[in-house]
């Protein structure tokens, strides 16, 4: 039996291409002492993998070459030297773009216990996409009910789910998504009260004219010229959530914008970064809210569902060209 | 008797010089109903005002061409026609570079009551630059034991009092200012642990010797190529205080800089504006934290007093240059 792997055999300068990774056939993967072997159903996809693997410094070591792409995926245990854990047990964690992963405990994310929920759910809405937005959005958006909430890739895996939180929450919400497709997902799937296309070209005209009080929180998912225009709009004592800076190509040289601080200081406005691995104690918790709204039809998601390991190189350069409508996931 | 006035004349493209202004004679004021005459004694010369006196949207009202310039000031009341003041309190207020005001209880902004403390105090360490330290350090840079405090315009009027209360509150404080004379004054006067001469040079090489664990609180006074240096530099969950943006010398055409999300995004830092007129209902108290401190010993404070309203028009300009070693006022 040969364990199929997704390598990183080159580090992109800006957005990775499928040439950066390398499909091996691998051997079985055998757990020693303390180990579980698991074997992968599902395989996530995240714009977070860019800096993953970029050279530069991040929250968590670059990826090295020639080694199997770190991933979050959905398993089952097949085998389990580790107490706690046995086979069929399912799974999220740190399993990496593969088949089966022989890893230790500290590598698993979370047992899934949703039984009544699919399975995907765990990779998206209940799982880092959908605990980054609930609780970026409420410990560092902190949103009031009659907020003006101002969301951008609105219809992405982070961004639907925060403009439905704040919706749920008593907010405005309004999407920054590109092209038509979007942004009437943005409107029928996902309850925003206003949608922008961001490609249509008068987008601070568009925040404005759909935010007209000014922008209580911006839950930024891009940076870039999206922000640029939404900066001068903000709320006295306004919000900006950093969760990713998706627009930006690359980071070296340093890309320059428009000064942010005289922004911030006249509005009395707060910019604040949130990476989730500093709230793992709150992921359970948060999960249990999520599930229940999903639960009551409060919570609607949308997936994008890709088959075989051979989608993956492929799979992420796809989402920097927008061409997902959901969260996306690759099927073994 | 006539009331000699600083007029606002012309609105400079960048920063405010002597020709913006012009010193007229005009009537004595009179107070009417509900308001009081005040005799200004001592005029405050702030980096804010350029900002009070620029055609861009600001906190406040632009300054209107051919009035008087908008001032806090120290005076006495000759005349009251309101409830509550008498002959010979002393107040500072709104009051303007003139001679005489009068003006209603609103322009008030406190009766000076440390009668064992020299009255300019109240226009610089027990005034707006004193609890615009204490409050923005304590309330938005949150400083705890043992963090690095890094302060700009370290030696300032704002700036060497952030340094100080950092260190009563357990910090390491590490100031950045301009020349070597600044530099030991930050030392020597202000009990900085370190200090660094931003025109030697080597700015983000010095901030990271006298960093080495990171920034964990900026106290950002000044903007620009400074702050850009400080940015790389922050230690994760760091905090910077917007409090001004010195450096700037115009906001038309906006001006550009290094991006600074993702650094706040990857150290999971906070950017955020104070403006102190958000959090007058803590001013007094805050007056009397920093009186305590005074007279104690454990604030110091530098003046910089000019002679004469005459010094006004050029007082301003002269700040910029920095030529100014502590809070600079104008004695009438």
């Amino acid at each position: 039996m040969t364990n199929r792997q997704v390598l990183l055999v080159s580090r992109p300068a800006g957005i990775a291409q499928a040439e950066n990774f390398a499909i091996k056939d691998g051997p079985m993967p055998v757990p020693a002492d303390g180990e579980i072997l698991v074997r992968n159903s599902l395989l996530s996809i995240e714009p977070a993998m860019r800096g993953w693997i970029a050279d530069a410094g991040n929250y968590a070591p670059p990826v090295a070459l020639n080694s199997v792409m770190r991933s979050v995926a959905l398993g089952e245990v097949v085998e389990s030297r580790a107490e706690g854990f046995a086979p069929g047990d399912v799974l999220t964690g740190w399993f990496g773009w593969q088949d089966y992963a022989a890893v230790a405990q500290s590598a698993v994310i979370r047992r899934v216990v949703e039984k009544d929920l699919p399975q995907s759910l765990s990779l998206g809405l209940l799982g880092l996409n959908g605990v980054t937005a609930y609780l970026a959005l409420t410990r560092v958006g902190e949103p009031r009910a009659g907020d003006t909430v101002l969301v951008s890739t609105a219809s992405g895996a982070v961004g639907s789910a925060v403009g439905q939180i704040a919706k749920l929450l008593g907010c405005r919400t309004v999407g920054i998504a590109g092209g038509p497709a979007k942004v009437a997902q943005c409107l029928n799937e996902f309850g925003y009260d206003a949608a922008i296309d961001y490609r249509a070209g008068t987008l601070g005209e568009a925040i404005e004219a759909a935010c007209p009080d000014g922008v209580n929180v911006y839950f930024d998912n891009v940076s870039g010229a999206i922000s640029d225009a939404v900066m001068p709009r903000l709320a006295i004592g306004a919000r900006v959530v950093l969760c990713g800076t998706a627009s930006i190509d690359r980071w070296a040289p340093w890309p320059q914008g428009p000064r942010v601080e005289r922004h911030l200081l006249v509005k009395r406005a707060r910019m604040q970064g949130f990476v989730i691995f500093d709230h793992m104690a709150e992921y359970e918790s948060a999960i249990a809210q999520l599930a229940d709204w999903v639960r009551s039809g409060k919570l609607a998601y949308r997936e994008d569902i890709l088959d075989g390991i051979e989608a993956c190189p492929d799979a992420l350069a796809g989402l920097y060209r927008g061409e997902n409508t959901g969260k996306r996931l690759v099927r073994l």
